[in-house]
């Protein structure tokens, strides 16, 4: 691959170069990248606004994440907070910082994933800055939407015996994540195994596919908002999973003022998943509780909505809400009780 | 001054410690801090969107750039691009990757300082992501804007015969900025001036005070936006200037097919800014030229409004707006010609 430095081209040339043949699908954009400001028009319309920071060494290893799949998912992660509003992403604003280990391609690749994930979900891209770094690679998002007043939801929504749902499965990236760094340790660890030979040390990834996109291509599950749709059911409450459900959870109880019950048995937990965790000797519904970056919707939505969920694909209930000096609990496998700590990492911590 | 490690608190323990009472002013912002993300309504007039990035060791150096100051400028920094539509600013988030030699009094600062900003510019901090960076620190803000769809000056707009003006004056922030990298060179180099006694190593400041605070802590210019609006004064074109006057220019003319002619003795410089020039050999007019970080605002009004420019403080006609076969060009003191080059600095560059 050609690597032209980005020194050649400069901010303007490499601003220029990257968003050339940008076009607006969005009647809202008036005015995308190249003025101070890019200009919308929503009309009647409320404006949901969210930003989300990728630092490189904190959330992403470029070791085993290829920079076009990173820029699809710092798109997704900001069109899943607009869609955890039940609301629909219109447009964005990218702000790099590059340092000089990066070349053109480098960003056109990170620009692609960006740009794929855009088109997918019809969003615009409508402006940014792009900046030199002492080290390593930063990318800003942030996401505009729309939503009509009547149908954004908050995360303070939730009532006493609303039903408590989530999309898809849990834990999955986290798992893909584990896979990804057990491979990296042994393809490039200073202490190579010495019980492989040289042939031995591909990445054994093989029917673990499912694992790796989780973590390296999320998707936004613009389905689930609109499958609800379909069926009639505006949640009470609402987020997505990025942080892990354990921390989710007691952000809607705690915003809400109510507690809440989930059952061990009810979480949906993917198989390849569970056969990993086993392999590595880890908790499968420790990783589910709290292994965060999911993406997958968590809301809760009255009980009188129970015979219109139950033909929503892909949706599951998982517990249901309670009065707040219930607090927030996990009931096992054999009935034991367990309160719901936000378990998950401190990034600040050493 | 107290040292409260970061990890003490946490991510949401920081968020919800830095934003704890926070208050809406502006009647659009329906949902701050708190949820996935940010509501607001915006009636029928025009949503402006931009972004921002400041990098440690690229854009500041906390050497000598004190933490509330960097975020108030942060801040300053959208709200001029606001401003260079002839919007109003109205809300931001702010994103930010702190590394762990940050504490939790230093982020405090930071944010005192955005938050100044915001209340000095009524504008409501809406949200955000904040989280840890391998190294240094890094500021990502996002500004929305409203304008009613008449008043929204672009940078394509700039006719045949408008007149070039500019506000307050060039080069100034630029000079800052020479001062307090020589101060540090002075007071923190390996190789400390040996004709230099212990006392008088203090910072050469006095009387420079206005350069500093150009470079330290710039303004958007609200008031020129207000003045023009009163004196009945609709601007063709409008850019800020951040990169350079001559970089700016060139954006103009290019996106608005048109060349320009600027005048040497036209340019509005500081006395002090001059003085300090003289005295480290540097050409004030080409620090006012491509020094940068000026804030100040650039624009282009047709010729009919001449009357009524005259009365507007602070606002300097700098030349005029000639065909684009003409190029854009300096008119030296002595009526030489010479092309406007961006020779702002490329930061991608060694």
């Amino acid at each position: 691959m050609a690597r032209t430095e980005i020194s050649t081209m400069g901010e303007f040339g490499l601003i220029k170069h990257l968003t050339k043949d940008l076009k607006a699908v969005q009647p809202s954009t008036k005015k995308g990248v190249g003025d101070d400001c890019a200009v919308m028009d929503f009309g009647s319309k409320k404006v949901l606004m969210t930003t989300d920071m990728l630092l490189e060494g904190i959330h992403f290893n470029l070791e085993y994440v290829p920079l076009k799949h990173l820029g699809y998912k710092a798109a997704i992660v900001n069109f899943s907070d607009i869609y955890a509003m039940n609301g629909t992403p219109t447009q964005i604003t990218v702000s790099l910082g590059i340092s000089k280990r990066f070349s053109i391609e480098d960003i056109e690749e990170l620009y692609a994933g960006i740009r794929l994930a855009c088109e997918r979900y019809n969003v615009d891209l409508v402006g940014g800055d792009t900046c030199a770094s002492m080290t390593g690679l930063t990318i800003s998002i942030t996401c505009l939407g729309t939503a009509a007043a009547k149908d954004i939801v908050y995360r303070d929504g939730a009532k006493l015996n609303d039903l408590i749902c989530v999309s898809g499965n849990l834990g999955t990236a986290y798992m893909g994540l584990q896979l990804l760094e057990r491979e990296r340790i042994v393809m490039s660890g200073p202490t190579p195994n010495p019980s492989l030979k040289g042939g031995e040390s591909i990445p054994a990834f093989e029917g673990r596919e499912y694992l790796l996109e989780r973590q390296l291509k999320p998707e936004a599950r613009r389905d689930i908002i609109e499958s609800l749709r379909k069926a009639g059911i505006k949640p009470t409450a609402m987020m997505d999973v990025s942080d892990g459900l354990s921390s989710e959870l007691l952000h809607i109880c705690s915003q809400s003022k109510v507690g809440c019950c989930v059952y061990e048995d009810k979480l949906p937990i993917d198989f390849q998943a569970a056969a990993l965790a086993e392999e590595m000797n880890l908790n499968i519904v420790t990783c589910a509780l709290n292994g965060g970056e999911d993406y997958e919707l968590l809301f809760t939505c009255s009980l009188d909505d129970y015979e219109k969920l139950i033909p929503v694909e892909d949706v599951y209930i998982i517990g249901h809400i309670t009065k707040p000096e219930y607090g927030c609990n996990l009931i096992g496998r054999n009935g034991e009780e367990l309160a719901l700590k936000a378990q998950g990492w401190n990034a600040f911590e050493d």
